[in-house]
């Protein structure tokens, strides 16, 4: 839906070299730009709230533009009668997620009872991209290795636990969390092609974008992709699939072969990286698609899902 | 009500000086940067509608720190069944707004029928402030003159109109326009110590803060600020003080009082500036307060207001 509104609506109406280049932030001379709204339900879930998802989600798409931030902004659709002690957790664990980046400038709207959902909010960042650093969703090539760092699809799991009361022997918790200091450890090491964070649609949506921009084939072995066991029985539970659950504290990083092992161990290194792994590659065949090989050695085209699988996810 | 839970919630937590300024955007070495929610209703009105609006709202704040604007993000809260029809008109007008400024960066979420009123935007920009210019809203001097570009109240009036069925001899349409080409012609011309476009809550409203940061008293001439004869007919019905009705294309200029026919002419040299007025100046006593001179030789203070006159305007 949202991938035909952007081709239907957005694109063609604001053509411009920016928006074509289907990043997760626009690249301005050094500086990268990154917007993103934020309308998750429920508002407060294990591991977190919309707050810090709204600084966790814009800062990540900085970090996969390669970009150092500078400054947020926050903005505010407040319902009429929302608590005021939830809205102060909220800004509290937005200003925790934060750290010492400022939230430079901001705006409060209230909307009539009924026409919002508690609160909504719209972070957008600036950031710089370090000289020499040139990270593009349309230059991946045949023999890159693809990385994730870390398990799947435990951000939408952990929200729609909450949605459905699903009971796991411990509380299963939100992933989300900022990927700058990991995106560091892997810049300083290696050369990066391609750096994405699969949140909506998950790893199987964005892997598809990449494909689609670079006109390269992925193939990915199933058998190689982390997922919690506990996130993996609730998937089968919920007829779920993995790869299309979102994820807010995880990033894929295409390299080239040479550097797959640096970049590897670059993960590793990081508290947010310790179950980093290699997934896949970049082929010459079946450009634009991706396929799985899977654990029984079948092979599948992974799709890409048409309608939201999991909606208000973030 | 804004104003509380800015000095109660987002201030104390957020804590940090470009917060602090208070401006219409943040200053972050030579760029600007702002952003701003809109949820407006209805959501077409004569002259524009949320679209236009919220283009021309944060290319104004860009303005008002007296930078030229780099890129604009924009955020789209769209409730499930939202006409296509009506999206596509929004985008259109906003492509139209934007002129040759890019949208560089977009996001779209949808939320589930009656949690939304058909579309939210949210847009954020960022700009260059030129070497040299320096626009603070705490700078302005006893003996400065007070400037504003033309008639106000003119785009809360013609919301109103819609929301409550008024009738005009002549459709009362927005004034919602963007200012960076009258405040280049100011710049050029003029030394300027505070811009500001008084949007929601009015010219009362921002002069008052402009004299709560500055630290001075502002006295206003009432006969001298301009209102069109039928927006000021439309407030008396309404009981509504046209000093406290939103603007969407209007700007305050706060200069020197050796600038002052200067900057008033470069104004009146603009399409949008053509009614500007001097209309007050900046006083020593009463500092922190806002006074206004009657028509019949009484002076008044200019309070804020408490709540909102008139809810989602912009």
């Amino acid at each position: 839906m949202t991938q035909m509104l952007l081709d239907k609506v957005f694109r063609p109406a604001f053509r411009n070299d920016l928006l074509e280049a289907q990043h997760d932030g626009a690249r301005i001379g050094d500086l990268a730009f990154s917007t993103d709204s934020f309308v998750v339900h429920p508002l407060f879930f294990p591991g977190g709230n919309i707050g810090s998802l709204a600084v966790h989600g814009t800062l990540n798409d900085l970090a996969m533009c390669g970009a150092k931030p500078l400054a947020l902004s926050a903005g505010f659709i407040l319902e009429e009668g929302f608590s005021m002690e939830s809205l102060w957790k909220i800004v509290c664990s937005m200003r925790d997620a934060v750290g010492d980046i400022p939230i430079a400038t901001g705006d409060t709207k209230v909307v009539d009872r009924g026409k919002g959902d508690g609160v909504y909010i719209n972070t957008s960042g600036i950031g710089v991209v370090p000289h020499g650093v040139v990270i593009d969703p349309s230059s991946a090539e045949p023999g890159d290795v693809v990385l994730v760092s870390g398990e799947i699809a435990t951000h939408g799991i952990a929200i729609l636990s909450v949605r459905e009361g699903l009971e796991f022997e411990t509380v299963l918790e939100t992933d989300s969390a900022w990927l700058g200091p990991l995106v560091d450890a892997v810049l300083q090491t290696s050369h990066v092609r391609v750096l994405r964070d699969p949140t909506r649609g998950g790893l199987a949506s964005t892997l598809h974008e990449i494909a689609v921009s670079s006109q390269v084939g992925i193939r990915l072995e199933e058998a190689a992709i982390p997922v919690r066991a506990d996130v993996r029985g609730a998937c089968e539970i919920l007829g779920l699939d993995p790869l299309y659950v979102a994820n807010e504290g995880k990033c894929l990083a295409i390299v080239p072969p040479e550097d797959a092992e640096h970049a590897l161990a670059a993960m590793r290194s990081q508290p947010l990286g310790r179950d980093a792994a290699r997934i896949g590659e970049v082929v010459a065949d079946h450009a634009g698609s991706v396929r799985l090989k899977s654990r029984i050695g079948g092979e599948r085209i992974v799709d890409l899902m048409s309608g939201e699988q999991l909606p208000r996810i973030c």
